[in-house]
């Protein structure tokens, strides 16, 4: 995987860069759209690559397990051809979501035994498990299985959870390399940061997984409920840590604002399902600030959603209109909502993109920062 | 309101004509897809425009009138600035709606009294009141406030209803006639013909609706849950009579089948929710009969929705795509299927155009209507 740095800001750990896949060139930083059941949620794929403009989006491994089944992905030839969608994939392990969503799990060193949440079928999801999954999903970027905590936890749990996390990762490595991948192009698996809140443990977790020499770092265990600046000062030790020379991906992360700080620290790469979801209730992340659409006081603005506005979308329909759908219930309101949101946050990492190579990250990322945070 | 045929068939009484509003001109037969709250459930007005191809769509005065409120509508210009749509409107007068959705309604000579749906507020609709509001709403067709009767209702009732709803018109006539439209283009209002399921009552009503004179006719109260056979007797008697010169349209009406028997019949408009309810149920039309996507037989169909679908939609996508889309009850299933389904339905329409151009409709119609009405 090339991972070709391009401009590092003088001031903060900000950098550009491009890292390449077999399905496009990524810019980073780059925000990922979630797209959990092989759809964002409200946005057509010729959306989300011409007015949006993602180059990668996310995909969920447990939920695709679930539903379609990876035996219909793969009669599809990967999920890239299942859902229509020519640019780069990345996967979760399905780590995560067993454990916030299915009922009565059991975590052995084997691995974790779980009912789903659709019809509570018992499975056990394993390392090795997760790399197969993975390997029928056919993503370019694939994540390591690991064991996901909550905030807060005590130290000897995070220790604990840190250290399975690092064994599964050695077999998740042994079985990434025992076949070749299924559908003619590389996947690069990217190994995940544990350690709670607890610095020496994040810095213990960063150290081993810097060893393994995968082709990018990926930071997990963040964005669960602790304060922001406690993510920060994880994140900033783990990137002193973690290859420069490598992508590093800031898992489930997270507001605007969070997203410029953590650039600021060195990550290229996020994902979040924050731009989709809070769309879906009516709230709008802008260049201005944030709007709850669903206020009275836009019932009656007729000027566009966001004036800055990068999409088509932006431009067609007026804060009034958009605030009527939301009134009415009408699946339209979600979808203009989560295709703005979506491009907004797309167009945020471009700027930041252009502001790290003109020299002007920082200054402009403070006043950002305080400007996508205030409700308007 | 320019009307000019421009081909009759030699063996039905379908005709193709054109049809000029200040909002652009409309050919047909056309279909109106129904865009209840100013918005097409599901449908980008740009999609609605550029890949389903829609020259007039129809808008419920009821439920605007409800939200977002005339006021809101006028401040932004009338509903084509509203929504952003520059094509042609029309709107139904809100009878229709007032005696399916509202409560406790009370029908006089005056108008109708009724609790509306949402909240439960008293209101006073009144052929003068339908007028004023599809005058906000600015609408390039409007129509006459009518008393809709119930399948099967009794002799008597049918026959009064009818009067009221002549008595109505001359009221409706009165009242547009005695204010300019508000937005400086032209506003025409079509009549309806009444009458039930009574040949004689039906002769009537159109012989009384016929001599006002007006733009364009309609014929209300069919497919509230008659005989296909009985609609298409009404609607011939009616066609009949009507004159040959203005537009003929046909209210809710209906299947594929529907809407190519009544071509036949003589009518030149239509409209319908079932294009898009039904694509919300994960039912498809398609030129090759109705599809129930959720059915497990297309679990692993990856051919497109539709071989002929004319959409940008319908070569996108697979048919196990959207088969998983609909079960996992993601909204972008809904999407796809409303914009095929209309799609469909405009693509069905355009090519009965074609055929009765050709000279060869009668034929053609009769195997479509088999073919459409099969499920697959």
């Amino acid at each position: 995987m090339r991972f070709v740095i391009e401009a590092i800001d003088n001031i903060t750990n900000a950098r550009v860069a491009t890292l390449e896949t077999e399905h496009g060139r990524i810019h980073t930083p780059i925000f990922m759209p979630v797209g959990t059941l092989a759809n964002i949620k409200g946005v057509h794929q010729h959306e989300l690559a011409n007015d949006i403009n993602a180059e990668i989006i996310l995909g969920n491994t447990y939920h695709l397990f679930l539903r379609p089944g990876v035996t219909t992905i793969e009669k599809a030839g990967g999920l890239h051809h299942f859902m229509n969608w020519n640019r780069a994939i990345l996967t979760d392990s399905g780590g995560y979501q067993v454990y916030s969503l299915s009922k009565s799990r059991k975590i052995t060193e084997e691995g974790v035994t779980f009912k789903n949440h659709i019809n509570g079928d018992r499975h056990l999801l394993t390392p090795e498990v997760a790399i197969d999954l993975q390997r029928s999903i056919g993503a370019d970027i694939i994540m390591a299985f690991d064991e996901c905590i909550p905030y807060p936890c005590e130290y000897d749990y995070s220790s604990r959870a840190m250290r399975l996390t690092h064994h599964w990762l050695e077999r998740c490595i042994k079985k990434k390399n025992s076949k070749p991948p299924l559908y003619g192009y590389q996947q690069y698996l990217f190994p995940i940061v544990q350690g709670g809140t607890y610095s020496d443990l994040r810095a213990q977790s960063a150290r081993y997984i810097t060893e393994k020499d995968c082709h990018g770092n990926a930071i997990g265990g963040l964005s669960v409920g602790e304060p922001a600046e406690l993510m920060y000062e994880m994140t900033e030790s783990v990137c002193n840590i973690l290859p420069k020379s490598k992508p590093r991906y800031l898992m489930g992360v997270g507001t605007p604002a969070n997203i410029l700080e953590c650039i600021a620290l060195g990550v290229d790469m996020f994902d979040c399902v924050m731009p989709t979801r809070n769309a879906r209730n009516g709230m709008l992340f802008t260049s201005q600030g944030i709007v709850n659409i669903k206020n009275k006081k836009w019932a009656n603005d007729f000027s566009q959603i966001d004036e800055n506005g990068v999409t088509v979308i932006d431009r067609q329909y007026s804060k009034a209109y958009l605030r009527h759908l939301f009134v009415a219930n009408e699946m339209l309101g979600k979808q203009i909502a989560s295709i703005h949101n979506l491009g907004f946050y797309l167009w945020l990492v471009r700027q930041a993109r252009k502001q790290i190579i003109q020299g002007t990250f920082g200054k402009w990322k403070n006043q950002m920062v305080k400007k996508v945070s205030q409700r308007l």
